[in-house]
């Protein structure tokens, strides 16, 4: 990786490691976002059709928190630009906004026809949505109004479009009471004057955001547009995303993905490595006895892969993923970090209402049974992911990184 | 009651049948519908200080489907003159649309500061939300953004009004398998490996339209609000409402309740009594084995009052009660009412995406305890109603009665 644009005239597309796999039409909705973005590239680079549909809200949302990614992201435009001209392939690209514009949506849908729809259109962060009632409003109207505006455009054009969204760990909360959390569905017994019924449910779920909220009400319009449409789902309830680069994102500095290092976007073990590379104590809420489940980035974007390349039966019930790989205590990833780079740990009082330690048991074996061979933390990765933080340090707003959204 | 407006002189404040208890501020939100208005003129009856808040949403879908009440309800505007005229009682009213005016509302709450606040201002007709994609998208719009922007503004003005919701029976769904569905939570076992957890859980939900659907998320917003903010919440699911008139809507005809024959917002009982009076074959949905829950408008009215009146305690979890008093299978209703009248019955293809046959039986004993006397379905009531529905009969559009919306 330079700085400097430049262009990899060794790339090679991957394609021929799907064994001749079929080619598929893949819409992304929120195709320029710290998800989107590696997933579209890395759907791209094995010869799927992309387009890209985003209002670019988590560019203007940097803009409102007057923050920015460590790594210097490019506009869309330069983004697909130099994929092209790297790798010949196109990705087809569309401004607007899918929890507004329904008729753009359907008509997008009705003509594309696209095989799979990838959703990422909602906003991520849990800080975020807590900020304020405005940031309440906007999370709810923004998200369910995508994925309803999704479900209701593809039972309107009688597209049989596979929807992969973007769920989350947290729909189930932190209170197993140490059952292993299924995926997805749990099976219950019932008894009443002696009769006994077994039954499979949605996991009951216990959010600890509104944007954790946002996602327990989509398990329902899912399950709701699945049952009486027949739509194909699949819900892939991740973990929390560490690292940034895929191997399509290093291609080039044009590609590369965003790095949110502040206290609304910046995931935990993210944030840590950004302050161990600039010598800023790491923060931890609480005691850190808070065990949460996690992901590699590049796993992200070959989980959504395996999901669409295996989609459910026309008929078949919402399919729940687990995409995550490994569960940590979050002090436990501090002390590691801090033992690696000598940065300390500053404990700083909890700013989220939860609770202050629980232990975490996740089923994930679907996604490995499709093909995810996992990604572990491990120290060179971490180097890796440490170098960019490095790299990009000066970019640093130190004033940004506390959490300031307290609930 | 006379076509003609008159004034009820021996009009007296019931009051004091509340045994002194105390008078309290109630915003009604969605005061002008059919459940809101009779529940308007029941509070403040009763001497408390009413405020209704309506966007006449109801009005205006009238006039987008080309239908009308079958009785003639007269503009807001002169409903609350006529009140004021009859009781020298003072109901205020506020035009806005509380999905859409977040700050209107919030100054609203943080101005007057209610006791209660009586959320009816939601899409209530199960056909009307499956009519298209655009009245998906209105109902799930509506409904999620009215009840977050309450929640929201509740815990941002900082005033512990307790919220009074109507939900629905509808969120259960129908396949309780010979189970007596619960007042809101069910009592589970689930077992791993040998060990055994009891939990109480918000019932698993089932909804059978897009409006059931929004309730079922409603609850989560509750759930999510109580959990975080303590907000205090009752929601009451109701059941199917038959009848039309209370004890204040009859005092004088320009206070008349709307009364709903057509496919859409007609509900089942009140449709029968109309097509009975008009003699139209009383229209059946499938093998009319589908068993469903009901109350009578008179009792509505007077469930609001009692949840008002015993709220719940701060902290205390959502309250849930079954706001319903008797089940039918809606044959026996048809063959009651074609007994009575001498009106056939019409088997007509379900429009509706539901079991063709159901056992239903509801826990209802918290509204019971808490005071409610239920009116049963009897002759003279029935009587009463037909009155009515004969009456205005001249008003009927017969084109109107069947349901054209199918799913």
């Amino acid at each position: 990786m330079a700085s400097a644009p430049q262009r990899s005239r060794s790339y090679r597309s991957p394609g021929g490691a799907l064994d001749g796999a079929r080619v598929l039409k893949i819409v992304i909705l929120g195709g320029d976002g710290f998800c989107g973005w590696p997933a579209a590239l890395h759907l791209s680079a094995r010869d799927h059709d992309v387009a890209i549909v985003d209002n670019l809200s988590r560019r203007n949302i940097d803009n409102e928190l007057e923050a920015s990614s460590l790594t210097p992201i490019r506009p869309i435009g330069e983004r697909i630009r130099a994929w092209e001209e790297l790798t010949s392939k196109v990705i087809a690209f569309y401004n607007f906004d899918v929890a507004q514009n329904y008729h753009r949506l359907l008509t997008l849908i009705a003509d594309s026809r696209p095989d799979a729809i990838v959703h990422f259109a909602e906003q991520r962060a849990a800080p975020y949505s807590m900020k304020s009632s405005y940031h309440k409003r906007y999370t709810v109207n923004n998200n369910l109004g995508a994925t309803n505006n999704l479900l209701a455009a593809i039972v309107e054009s009688g597209v049989d479009s596979h929807v992969v969204h973007l769920g989350t760990m947290g729909v189930y909360g932190y209170n197993a009471a140490g059952m292993k959390i299924p995926e997805g569905y749990l099976p219950i017994k019932v008894e009443e004057d002696g009769k006994v019924i077994h039954r499979e449910i949605l996991y009951p779920t216990d959010p600890g955001s509104i944007y954790h909220l946002t996602k327990t009400q989509d398990q329902l319009l899912f399950a709701f547009y699945n049952k009486m449409d027949q739509v194909r789902v699949s819900d892939l309830h991740q973990g929390i995303v560490w690292g940034t680069q895929t191997g399509e994102t290093s291609l080039d500095e044009r590609l590369i993905n965003r790095f949110d290092y502040d206290g609304d976007y910046g995931t935990v073990l993210n944030r840590f490595l950004v302050q161990a590379a600039i010598g800023f104590p790491l923060t931890l809420h609480g005691s850190g006895g808070q065990t949460r489940a996690f992901i590699n980035i590049q796993d992200t974007v070959r989980c959504i892969e395996l999901a669409i390349m295996s989609p459910p039966q026309k008929g078949e019930r919402v399919r729940i993923f687990n995409q995550m790989t490994e569960t940590f205590r979050l002090i436990d990833l501090a002390e590691m970090i801090s033992r690696l780079t000598g940065v300390p740990i500053s404990h700083v009082p909890n700013p989220r209402k939860e609770a202050d330690a629980n232990d975490l048991e996740v089923e994930n074996c679907s996604l490995i049974r499709l093909g995810l061979d996992p990604i572990k933390l491990n120290g060179s990765l971490l180097k890796e992911i440490r170098d960019i933080a490095k790299k990009y340090a000066h970019n640093c707003d130190r004033s940004k990184i506390p959490c300031v959204s307290m609930w």
